[in-house]
């Protein structure tokens, strides 16, 4: 009986040994692209390529700069470079168009070893926008800065300024297009008064394709950053979550960085990425846990979308309530995990 | 023996029940008008009772509409009005300027039933800047808009736009002027290259002046609000925490409302008003020990100001480690009390 029993518990321990070393892969980086209406029977096996490669290539370029001993910051900036330069996201090169046909970019980013943080919101002619955040940190005491005064600031530091017609391409302009078409019809369909002023989304996918990364370096500190171009059709000088500390963007060594994408006022009300923080630092959840129960919060206020985090020990969650989101991760040893749909 | 143990047991249950009782007097608004070195020795009487008396009209104007039945959303705004109208504090008439001799005014809302927010920055036109974080709110689909279009949403919901000329008050330009010529001797004395680019403060109190209120209505529903006219001779679009939901304002029913007042960069990098509500939900704090929590670790990072809030059972806490916060608090009852020193 005895052996029989040991042999059981013997068997139940390696097991769970087993499971916990998988659990416990150590990742360095995770990083998304956008979350939403994403379907595989949408996808050409080209496009799923691009997105993959980019995702990749992102991956890589963060991840050569913490093998190297560099910092988290510095792994976070060059993905997110990588991502604002490719035209398949809404960051920077690639950015959805305003209603009055601008390209208007926030970003944001922190770092966990300080909790010292930087913003820009509203900037047209800052090449890489994750740059103008990481400059307001490092350059200003100022956490953010938005408009012509960001600009002016990005230039003064000798941050690489564009002109406005940099950010164009064909397939986002061709959706503001369509936007203002459908957003005039239903402008004339719509009779209640009361109504009228509130700011339709025409597309709810309008507001997606924001871009961000979290990543652990070998001193074991965290950074976190995030940038887009906000809504397509956006008015009235709307800011969405992904400049704003908390909100989209959140990063301390002590718990976790997080990067989060979707419906962003949403995420605004629920402060989501620090929340996922205080989860864990008040609550003693785990990141999973944690970031999960933050998006399910989020669609329980009526809104959608998802998150990035890296905890300290490297352990990460990916959470989404879209029918997609475009992700990827990357381990100590170089591991290299990507998906897209559900 | 016994009787005389049974009466000290008594006297302890009976004066627990005094100072119970005492700690549990219901309040129903409390508001700030800034916090800095505010000292007894540099204020005049008149000066005092001007502070005072302010305070008390805002405490009163918000109280009326509680008593009446109005939600706290219209107390919160009421009384911010009575604060913003009045050029002793830095909000609205009375605002700060900017480097470039301008009034950029920024404030945010929140409504505790149900999560929503709203939020203007870097407005110049808005008579009353939190009634266009209330018409954000209420009126758009977003959470925060900033500069011109902010503006311009203001104007199309019906919001009192001013010339920004309406801000201008003689003191605020005047410690402009002063600023700048600071400014100019420190850039001269400034040798140390790497630090030149940072913006500095030329004198910690630039910075103070925002108001804000909390109130709890007799259906129960929190509301909190804040409103600034951010730093003097402030550069490059900066925005500071008023504006941030989740930073400078947070209000969920189930918790507490809060506002804050301070070196705003802190209050973003802390997250702080939805750090007081986690601590309260997340570790079971009461609303005095998580205020308290947040303003010492803002003090722990460097940074300086105060908060005031208020939780779901009518308790206040008003901490802040500067030499003083104007505020004030109002029971149920009506009874008011006022403070500015430490």
């Amino acid at each position: 009986m005895y052996p029989k029993k040991l042999m059981a518990m013997l068997a139940v321990i390696f097991l769970t040994a087993l499971s916990l070393s998988a659990q416990e892969k150590r990742y360095v980086m995770v990083l998304h692209g956008g979350a939403g209406t994403i379907l595989k029977q949408n996808m050409t096996p080209e496009r799923e390529e691009a997105y993959t490669g980019a995702m990749k290539e992102a991956l890589l370029a963060g991840y050569k700069l913490i093998k190297e001993g560099k910092s988290s910051l510095d792994a976070v900036e060059a993905a997110i470079w990588v991502l604002e330069d490719n035209p398949l996201f809404n960051a920077s090169k690639g950015a959805v168009f305003t209603h009055d046909g601008r390209n208007e970019l926030d970003a944001s980013i922190m770092y966990g070893k300080t909790l010292e943080a930087g913003a820009v919101a509203g900037v047209t002619t800052i090449k890489h926008p994750i740059s103008g955040a990481r400059a307001v940190m490092e350059k200003s005491e100022h956490v953010m800065m938005v408009g012509a005064g960001a600009e002016l600031f990005a230039k003064e530091v000798g941050l690489e300024i564009v002109d406005p017609s940099y950010f164009y391409t064909q397939p986002r302009y061709d959706a503001l297009q369509r936007a203002i078409k459908q957003d005039s019809i239903k402008a004339v369909l719509d009779h209640d008064a009361k109504q009228s002023n509130r700011v339709p989304f025409q597309n709810r996918d309008d507001k997606f394709g924001t871009v961000g990364c979290v990543a652990l370096d070998q001193e074991g500190h965290l950074a976190a950053g995030t940038s887009t171009g906000g809504m397509t059709n956006k008015k009235y000088g709307r800011v969405g979550d992904s400049p704003i500390i908390g909100a989209g963007t959140y990063c301390d060594d002590r718990t976790v960085g997080v990067s989060c994408t979707g419906w962003g006022e949403f995420f605004i009300r629920s402060v989501v990425a620090k929340s996922v923080s205080d989860l864990m630092e008040y609550k003693g959840l785990g990141v999973e846990e944690a970031s999960r129960l933050m998006i399910e919060k989020i669609g329980q206020l009526g809104g959608d979308g998802g998150l990035v985090a890296l905890d300290r020990n490297g352990q990460i969650a990916m959470p989404f309530n879209t029918a997609g989101m475009y992700r990827a991760a990357i381990t100590e040893d170089g591991e290299v995990e990507v998906a897209i749909y559900k």
